[in-house]
Order: C-alpha cells, then structure tokens, then sequence
C-alpha cells in the first residue's frame, strides 16, 4: 500500500508514525497534503504539499487516507479518489452522514472500497461488527453514548458538581471539545454518528436533518437535581429502535440514564454502544470514542482490513430488505421550563405527572416525535427537553 | 454453502433455524449427524445421520459446522474435514486450545479455514477483533470474565448472599453449569478460552496445561467477607499481561475486583473483556457469554465471514514476531487458611499483611507464579487463593 495522507494532526502524526514502525502492514505513506506550510513538523518537509493534486494525480498512490475538517472539501477529495481506484479510509463523520447514497454508488460504480471505522466511536468497532455480527441476527436497538465531549462535560456535572459552564469549560481546556462546541453540545455530532449507524444497523440512509436531534447545551442545574433524586444521571443517547411494525425510529436526546444500564457505566469522554439482538441478547462495546491515538487506532485497523480487500457490503440495505425510518413514534419525555407561555398547550399527548415551583416547572408524559420535530418550543433557552430513564418499547408506537 | 452439522443441540438446532429463515446467506444445511438417533427433534428424520462418512464424503458438503462435546472426537472431524478442503467452523474451545499448533498448520497446509469466535465468549467478537484490531497497536493486556458459569455463581453468592452450594445448585437448574461442574468452576473452561485469546492477542501457543489456573472451588464464606468488607466481589478473571521485558504472563485466577474496574459491572452469566493497548487505550466488550443463541449468533457470523473468503491470518505468530511466555512473574496474592499447616513457609516471598483468628488466617503478599505451579499446597481443601485488586504492572517481574 502506497498511501497518500490528507491532514497531519494529531491523528495524522500518530497514524503516520504507527505506519512507520509497524513494517508488518507493508504501507508506507508517500506524500501528505496540509493547508499550512508554515507550521513546524517533526518529519521532512519533502513528505508535505499543499496541492491535492500531487496526491490524487499520482498513480503510484493507491489509499487515501482523510482526516481534514471540512466536510465538502473532503468529499470532493473522496469522491474523486474512489474515480481513480485509489482505496479511501476517512475518519470524517459528517462528510460520510451528508453524503451516503453518493459514497455507497462511487464505491460500486468504481469497485473501491470506501471504510470509515474510525469516524464513529473510533476506536470502538461498532461498524464492522454491525455489517458482519448482526446481518442474521434480529437488532432489536442500537443506543450509544458516541460523543466525548458532550459525556465528558455531563460527567464532571454529575460526579464532581461543576456547572454547565465549567464542565464545558475543562473540556475545552482539555481538547475534549472545541472552542466552537455546538457541534458535540447541540448534539449534531453524535448525530452524523448515528446516521452511520443507521445505515450499517438497518439499512436506513437518513440525512442527519430529517432525525429529531437536542443536545445538553439547554440543561439546568435543576435538571441535573431532578435526576440525582431518582438516582440517575442525563447522557445523551443516540438510539435507533427497531419497532414492532419493523419501522426504525431514531433520535439524539438528552436521557435520564441509571444503573443497571449499561450506559450509566460510561464515563468521561469514553463512549459506549448497547447492541440488542434476538440471538446475541446485549452486547456492549465501551471504549474511547474520541482523540488522536484512538481514532489513529481505528484507521490503521482500516487500512489493515484493505489488505485483504474488505469492504462494506451495506448488507442491510443491498442484500436484504432495508428497514424503513418510523415517521412518527410516541416518546417519554421530561419537559422543564421556567415560564408557562413557553409550553404550547397542546404540547403533550399525555401528561403523566407534572410539577410547578416558584420558576420551575416541569412536566412528563408522551409527546410526538413528528409533532417535535415540526416545532420549535423545545428548542428554547429556558426549556429542556429529556428522555425519560427506561425508554424502551411497550407498543408498536410508543417508545415509553 | 452446502453445510453439513455435526450436532444438533440448543445450538445447533438454533444455527439450523436462523439459517433456514436468511436466505441472504445463500447457506443451506445438507445433512446433521448426531449420536442419538432416537431422540425426538423438530425438523425431518431424513436430515439426520449417525454416520459422520454421511458428511465428511459428501464432495457437495463444502462448510462443516462442528458443535459436538467431545474434544478429541471433534478435533479427528475437523482435520480430516480441513484435508478435504471444507472450511470448518467450531464452538469446541476444548479441541481447539488442546490442538492449536497441528490446527494452524491443518490450515496452512490445505489452505482451508477453521474459524471459531464462538468457542470464546460466544456472541463477543472478541478473537476477530484481537486478531484484526490490535495488530498495529501496542496491546498491554486482556483480561475478562470468559466463563459465564462461575460468573453467575459469583454474582449470585456477592448479590444475593447464597452461599457457594446454593449459587451453584441454581446455575444447574438453570442450565448455566453442568451436572459435572468441575470443568467451570475449576477454571479449566476459562483456561481454553484463554489460549485462545493469546494465540489472537499475542502469538503465543501456550497448552492450557502449562499456564497457572485455579477456581472458585475453594472460596469460602469469609474470603467473601474479606472482600465486601473493601467493597470489592471476586470474580474469576483470565488475564494476559505483556510486560516490560517483553514477555506474557498468562494465567486464570479468582481476583478482587472492585468500581470504577470494568470487570466489576460484569453480571450473573454475562463475559466481559477489557483489551488495554497504547493507542486505543482500554476497550470492553459485554455480552452473553454462552447459551445457545449468543454462541449461535457467532456461529452465524462465522459463517458469514467465509462468503467473503474471511481466515484468522494468525498475524501475531506468523507476520510478526511472536511474543513469548513468561516463565514466572510475581504475583500480589491474598491466601486464607484454616489450618497453619496447610501454608508451606517458603509460600510467600514477601508478607505485606496478615490476619488470624481462631480458625481462620489470611496472608497478603507476593508470590512467585514458578513455585505455585510447582506445588500443590495452594489446590487443598481448607486453602484459598485470590489475586489482590489492582493486580497492574509494576515493575518488570512483579504484577502488583
């Protein structure tokens, strides 16, 4: 393997260091393209160029490795890389969300393989154990805690009492998350995520903006108390349910999490996957899902898997019959809100318990996905909107 | 695949079901031999024979499942089954740690695969991701709860205060131990699995016989004490660790475990296994670790990864240079004792604590792993071993 690298931060050095000492993998990497040249590196300067041609116009190249940040440049580098026979491993999760039907065609039409392990839990193998462990097996669920920053930040809240403020603060100052967070606390992140699971789960390609998504970045500190009381802790969950009338529903949410779950076990910027199965009953993968040396892990690993040419079969969707996306289910919901008029009336389906104090007020009950996801109420500073803990499938429509 | 069965028990006749019901794996079942043709089963008499020539001359069978009980029975049926070029997939950990060299060379010489990720931890996918996930990375060390049995019996003596007869009575009448229950509660389960899980981890081809095991035979009510007294359980753990010499110590021991160890949330029959390597950091895997459907649901996958011509490379052992096993380390012990003539005086090298009471006396200290498997006194009635928490590596020679 002759490989050419797209970034060289730090999941670009620890991938081309590994690569360097590990003569087994026979790849060595012929030439890195980076956007600033001026930046003082610990390797040659003849490894580096600016210009992507020197990359994709070499015939001697036959792997692209990408690990920028722009989504749209990096597809145009994948797609035309996938033309040109050159093999593509990408840890770039929203390009892989914003372009599946794209991807999944280049990859047949040109008979190259597109792997992406890395862009989705990183080190955690959760999209090749999907593709090749559950293809005969029925997935009732796939819920995961699959974004660092945003479990790193409810984390310290919850275990060491920090505000919102200086949780997220510590994770930036850590590089758990960006100084631009939206991306990870509005939940658009674990959401991109979730679209790559979807496909590889059910079959499903769902564009992340037609999927009710919220993030943590509307919680409150009485939130936070409310769940303490009932001994849990909120996580956001990525979850995609397969229900009774063989619909999947899927969605990010803030979720009241206690033990036993599974889920209440994963800590700090780790994430976890629960796999629930007809056969393999729960199967949970725990492990760091964010950081140069993990996601470095899982590109090699990719790039291992090259070498005797496997490739994503996108069994649900091509060899068997894809499961559909649910247009509506029923949800558990907590609701908080600091004024009445932020609550339309006709909010809830069902109210099962509701609380009013001085400036806080809550609500619980059963409210419509589409409904929510053709409001915007919740969406409002002063609101927060929870799953409620033990959200599984009573009925074909209500996911309680 | 034209697949003939060797047995059809609870697993067998699940992988039976669920291959019948997946035509996408263009797998069909041509013939089962079983040993009992009288008992009364579900599908057509004319699927069954008591002839394994039935099968193993059959030119049109291509893919040999093997699930019978018998190790050396069914290695005899998976060699002469790789001579004939059919790829085998197994469930015997017993046939498979007893016989591995003469099985990687079977492999090699008729260049036919033999997989059997069920045969350790069932549903986990915890060999194919050893073999294909950590072959670049620096792997410090595995260690799980592989054996479902003992676990079950643990967690019903730490949860629910039975004692060691009540807890294994229950795992019989619930079919998690066996009539003969020495095979788990002795630890000899968990060793086979644990050769499996160096050859995979490490490269290292150790017969069980000569690694350190011990059970949970021998735990008595106030080593229980002892540990819920520090808030720890024991918990039987297999564990390989790769030291700074270079070297793998390997062995099976009951071991204090305690929050926030990964092992500690392992419950009732459920297998746990933390992978710790320099890139990906510390991974766990969790699921179900035996019965019929999570092995079937390996089975399966196994079956799938043979259409796209899937074989265990054996990467460590024959592309790299393989690791080699320690000859003694030195391990951080507690041992209890009703009698002081049942302690050798030379036992301990180093005494860091030690309790006694009218009939009941425990050391804690180090202890050369060499000069326990040369000697008996630690295997007696009225003796028993556990591996002190945090048992991490120190120093070169020394698992503390």
């Amino acid at each position: 393997m002759n490989i050419g690298l797209f970034g060289y931060g730090v999941v670009g050095s620890a991938v081309y260091n590994v690569l360097n000492h590990t003569p087994t993998l026979m790849a060595s990497v012929v030439k890195i393209c980076i956007k600033n040249p001026e930046k003082q590196r610990d390797i040659k300067p003849g490894m580096f160029t600016i210009d992507r041609r020197e990359l994709l116009d070499n015939p001697a190249i036959n792997v692209i490795v990408e690990m920028t940040d722009d989504a749209e440049a990096a597809f145009q580098i994948v797609k035309e890389s996938l033309q040109k026979g050159k093999a593509v491993v990408t840890a770039n999760k929203k390009m892989v969300a914003n372009h599946l039907p794209e991807l999944i065609e280049l990859q047949s039409l040109y008979n190259t393989p597109l792997l992406y392990e890395s862009a989705c839990c990183a080190s955690i193998p959760v999209i090749r154990n999907l593709e090749e462990y559950y293809d005969n097996d029925l997935l009732h669920g796939v819920e995961g805690i699959i974004n660092g920053s945003t479990n790193y930040i409810l984390s310290k809240i919850f275990n060491e009492n920090l505000s919102y403020e200086e949780a997220l603060k510590k994770a930036q100052e850590l590089g758990f998350a960006e100084s631009d967070p939206s991306l990870d606390v509005e939940g658009h992140d674990a959401l991109n995520k979730l679209c790559l699971l979807l496909v590889h789960a059910y079959g499903v390609i769902a564009h992340p903006t037609v999927l009710l998504c919220h993030g943590i970045h509307r919680l409150n500190h009485i939130d936070r108390e409310v769940a303490s009381a009932q001994g849990a802790q909120i996580k956001l969950v990525a979850r995609a349910v397969k229900q009774q009338n063989g619909e999947v529903a899927a969605f990010v949410l803030p979720q009241f999490v206690k033990p036993p779950h599974l889920l209440h076990t994963v800590r700090n910027e780790y994430n976890g996957v629960v796999l629930t199965s007809a056969l393999a009953d729960e199967q949970f993968f725990y492990g760091k899902g964010a950081g140069g040396f993990p996601t470095a892990s899982a590109i090699l690993a990719d790039l291992s898997a090259l070498r005797y040419d496997y490739r994503y079969e996108y069994k649900k969707l091509l060899l068997q019959e894809p499961s559909v996306l649910a247009a509506d289910v029923k949800l558990n919901v907590y609701v908080s809100f600091q004024d009445w008029q932020l609550l339309p009336v006709d909010a809830f389906e069902e109210i099962h318990e509701y609380y009013s104090g001085k400036s806080f007020h809550y609500r619980k009950g059963v409210v419509s996905m589409k409904k929510l996801k053709g409001s915007d109420w919740w969406k409002q500073p002063g609101v927060s909107l929870i799953l409620q803990e033990d959200a599984i499938l009573k009925s074909p429509s209500v996911i309680v």
